[in-house]
């Protein structure tokens, strides 16, 4: 049964192992919803499933049930979703999870990966647009990035995971026979290798991106053998919910264990997280979520494995550009994109105080940061637009930092563009804001240097090209960042701030300009988050997030008597 | 020049990593000194380079020279060798050796790789004897042992290192080009994929086996990119110091910076450990040493990577055999080797009440324990081949240690065999002891139940052979374990210890008998260490040893205009 699993999947694998060595633009799945397989009837039965589960309790059979908890509340109805789910006893997930593991593991490469690719597969044809309402409704996405960003782009990562995950694994050869004289004897033994998994893993999954990360990490713990106790944010869980559920149904129907995968919950008022990093069972720890809690969880995971995506300032250096209104119009979209709740999204915008160089001279500063804010208020001016683009704010409390960094800009420098709601065209109830843009010099650091999470940019005047290279990456190394974004001419500056954000560990996007959003990353192709600054101990994904996950014992006998 | 050194160790390298592929055994040396090339000339100038160092400064040219230090005493004269090393103020060793780092980071992965074979091949060919001989007069260790297990076998283990580091590296391609439709729009993407270095490893050496370890996680480190600042024991700083001279002269030879090589000394007085493990600028630490330290190690070593080996309460379950004598033969050997001041050496020898199984009928305990001492003691008996299999003493602790626990044991249990002092052929004032046996019951655990550091071992009776078992796997999980030896008959016993030694962690060998010693780790076949327990995180050598001591750094940018 799982041997012919991965002989379903195994040429979708194989074409994705290519991906990943020559990292060309590749996947299996469509990017538009309309291009999904008969997409309106898929859709129609995704929200009716997702409406379905409205005020009704989600059943979940893992063991342990203590009580029902539920504390969503949909960004773009601001009203509770009234979905509960089963709160589990900590110590029973864990004795599950680990009666669970030896035959999972005992199963071979081949049989994992088959049923994991399963898992994908099965989330992908009966449950997408299920998990787009319910990541739209409490991390407050829109469709369109509902379906994309943490749906088929999240599958992808999925299964990249999966392909470094064997490649670390089949690096080890299950057995060889090892001979050599010793003295007068000739010593032949016969010698197995064993990949042992670490034990439980306790994937956190964060309230506005949840499965983007926490599918490659349940997917890299799993594939090396590993059972994965899911904590996701008490905001988000409908997303993982679902996605746990499904785990559990394919592992049973491939005949194993289903508490390979359960789900953790805790609330807001009572969490949970610390005492699950520290839980003396947990061996792997993956956590997307603030810079605060992880680094907390880096610093006290051990002996856990820790691996760790939280939060980027993220920068752009702007001093020349061929096309300053293209370039200017990619950096707005970018801007706009899901309130800026994406954790490669901008934020610190350093432009020389002179200005930027174009073809047709030298833009002052304070023109481009007006050209900038009116770039930025044209995308939003439309509501249904602004809908598209904008979505909805995760949080309330990202509308009380909008109010606070706006009354601190005004006093410190300019405000260039205002944040005020818009009225979303299908929502009318939902949690909005358009952007809040200051202007400030480097002297406002304290403002500006960590992460604002939510629809907040700073353009920051600087002293010349090389001193906003400079401020940009000092950033980077201080306060971590994942992406950045330079706007250039200067083939020798460019080389300079290649290596400069290279060794700072931000991946940066040159001179780019059109449709794509500059801070799209692509699986199999774009690695995410370095591991060199604060933004993150881990890669999505190369062979380090997987080849720790799993442990090599042998042992060894000998073939013949000696001779 | 560097390339030119890959070539020229290029047919090594390739069948280096065949041999990690296939596990079988391999080496490019020869492990008699006897075949060494002109052994007899390669020895004496090796002894005459040791002999003209002793009472002499070491010169080093590096920088930040504050004083001249050293400790080191011989136990096998018991006299101070004399040696004083420049003792480095920290804060240069630093900055020099980020200095050192981005051309040597910029350099291809070919290129490293041939200088530190160079490296490796200099060490071999003009210094092994002078390495065996230091290694001798500061941990202790027979000349066999020192020119095989501290000389060709840890030279093999840095090629080892070196193999994974490139496998690793190699499965990041370092370009790529991307394209695909957005909207309206072709993007086409230039993706460049730059392998960036961590940053400055601290690498610790023990006292007793500096080289085995220290050298593949030097090569680990440098072959990454990154910069190596090597701590050794102080009471064994010279295999060390001769080692960095080497890397130091072989790297400027190839027009690098010297300085990715440095020497970190303190004192027993005044210990540099923790700076350098906390050091802001410390971003790899790799320490063998004590369970004590390599715990404080892994907890503190944040964010600094830590890779740890230390030491493990290795165990035998003996509870049947075909050959009884040659079992407990092979034991007694084992036993003896250097004293088993090896991480590897066995210490806890669990054996069922009633006794052990053989052709001949069953075996009672007390018979066992008293064979097993007698073939200890017979190996021990002539004092020229007990200074060949026992060596010295590394640490005058190790005597009061063996005192305090034969006073337990003889008040506990039953001293099986004394230890006492032998008169070494050639050393007459060598450190020297003959192994402590002691019998116990499992009620006895406070005194087996960690490491005892030196040539002390336990016959534990236990009530059968699944108590055995159990007993045995539970002090690898709680006090760590690195080997483990198992006599057994039946096979579904076998099977299950395979099974518990596996998921507990240490690397099983199962009733072996003859020349080669129990406790041999061969490099390219045997991985050292899981990971799974307290005897260390890090495993020589798998992927999970290399692949995160470097980062992925991307920059991408537009092909041509989007059309």
């Amino acid at each position: 049964m799982s041997d012919l699993l991965y002989e379903t999947h195994r040429a979708v694998f194989e074409r994705a192992q290519q991906a990943c060595r020559e990292r060309h633009c590749w996947s299996p799945f469509p990017e538009m919803p309309a291009k999904y397989p008969d997409a309106e009837v898929a859709q129609t039965r995704g929200r009716q499933a997702f409406e379905a589960q409205r005020g009704q309790r989600f059943e979940l059979d893992q063991p342990g049930p203590l009580r029902w908890v539920g504390e969503e509340v949909s960004p773009y109805t601001q009203q509770a979703l009234g979905i509960h789910y089963p709160q589990a006893d900590i110590e029973q997930l864990f004795d599950a999870a680990e009666a669970a593991m030896p035959a999972w593991a005992d199963a071979g490469i081949e049989t994992r990966i088959g049923v994991l690719m399963q898992a994908l597969d099965v989330i992908y044809r009966e449950h997408l647009f299920e998990v787009a309402q319910a990541v739209m409704h409490t991390a407050g996405q829109s469709f369109n990035m509902a379906y994309a960003g943490s749906g088929v782009n999240a599958l992808d990562r999925g299964i990249e995971a999966l392909v470094y995950a064997e490649q670390a694994m089949r690096a080890v050869t299950p057995q060889a026979r090892w001979a050599r004289r010793f003295g007068p004897s000739d010593i032949v033994l016969d010698k197995t290798y064993r990949l042992v998994p670490r034990g439980v893993a306790v994937c956190f999954a964060c309230a506005s991106f949840p499965t983007w990360n926490a599918w490659p990490s349940m997917l890299a713990s799993l594939a090396t053998g590993n059972a994965v106790i899911v904590k996701p944010h008490p905001a988000t869980v409908l997303p993982m919910a679902i996605t746990v559920r499904v785990f559990r149904q394919v592992l049973r129907a491939a005949g194993f264990d289903p508490n390979l995968v359960t789900l953790a919950l805790d609330t807001v008022d009572d969490p949970i997280g610390k005492l699950l990093v520290q839980h003396p069972r947990t061996a792997i720890v993956d956590f997307t979520g603030s810079v605060r809690f992880g680094q907390w969880v880096e610093r006290h995971a051990h002996p856990a494995l820790a691996f760790t995506e939280t939060a980027g300032c993220n920068t752009v250096v702007l001093t020349a550009a061929d096309d300053l209104d293209a370039a200017l119009r990619s950096l707005a979209t970018t801007l706009c994109m899901f309130s800026a709740q994406m954790c490669t999204s901008p934020q610190n915008i350093y432009v020389p105080r002179e200005g930027v160089h174009t073809p047709a001279g030298t833009v002052p500063l304070d023109e481009v940061a007006r050209r900038l804010a009116a770039a930025v208020e044209s995308l939003t001016a439309d509501p249904k637009k602004a809908a598209m683009i904008l979505a909805t704010l995760q949080s309330p409390q990202t509308l009380a930092l909008l109010k606070h960094l706006r009354d601190q800009g005004a006093q410190r420098g300019q405000v260039l563009l205002e944040p005020r709601a818009y009225a979303h065209p299908e929502f009318p109830d939902a949690r909005t804001s358009t952007p809040l843009m200051l202007q400030l010099g480097t002297q406002d650091r304290d403002l500006y240097g960590e992460e604002r999470f939510g629809p907040v940019s700073f353009v920051i005047a600087c002293a010349d090209a090389d001193d906003a290279l400079d401020q940009a990456t000092r950033d980077v190394r201080e306060f971590g960042g994942l992406t950045a974004f330079l706007y250039a001419t200067d083939e020798a500056f460019i080389a300079r701030a290649e290596r400069a954000y290279a060794r700072a560990g931000a991946q940066l996007t040159i001179n780019l300009t059109g449709a794509m959003p500059l801070n799209f990353a692509a699986a199999y192709s774009d690695y995410h988050v370095t591991g060199l600054n604060p933004a993150g101990n881990a890669s999505l994904t190369n062979l380090a997030f997987v080849a720790s996950r799993f442990c090599i014992s042998q042992s060894r006998r000998p073939a013949r008597a000696s001779t």
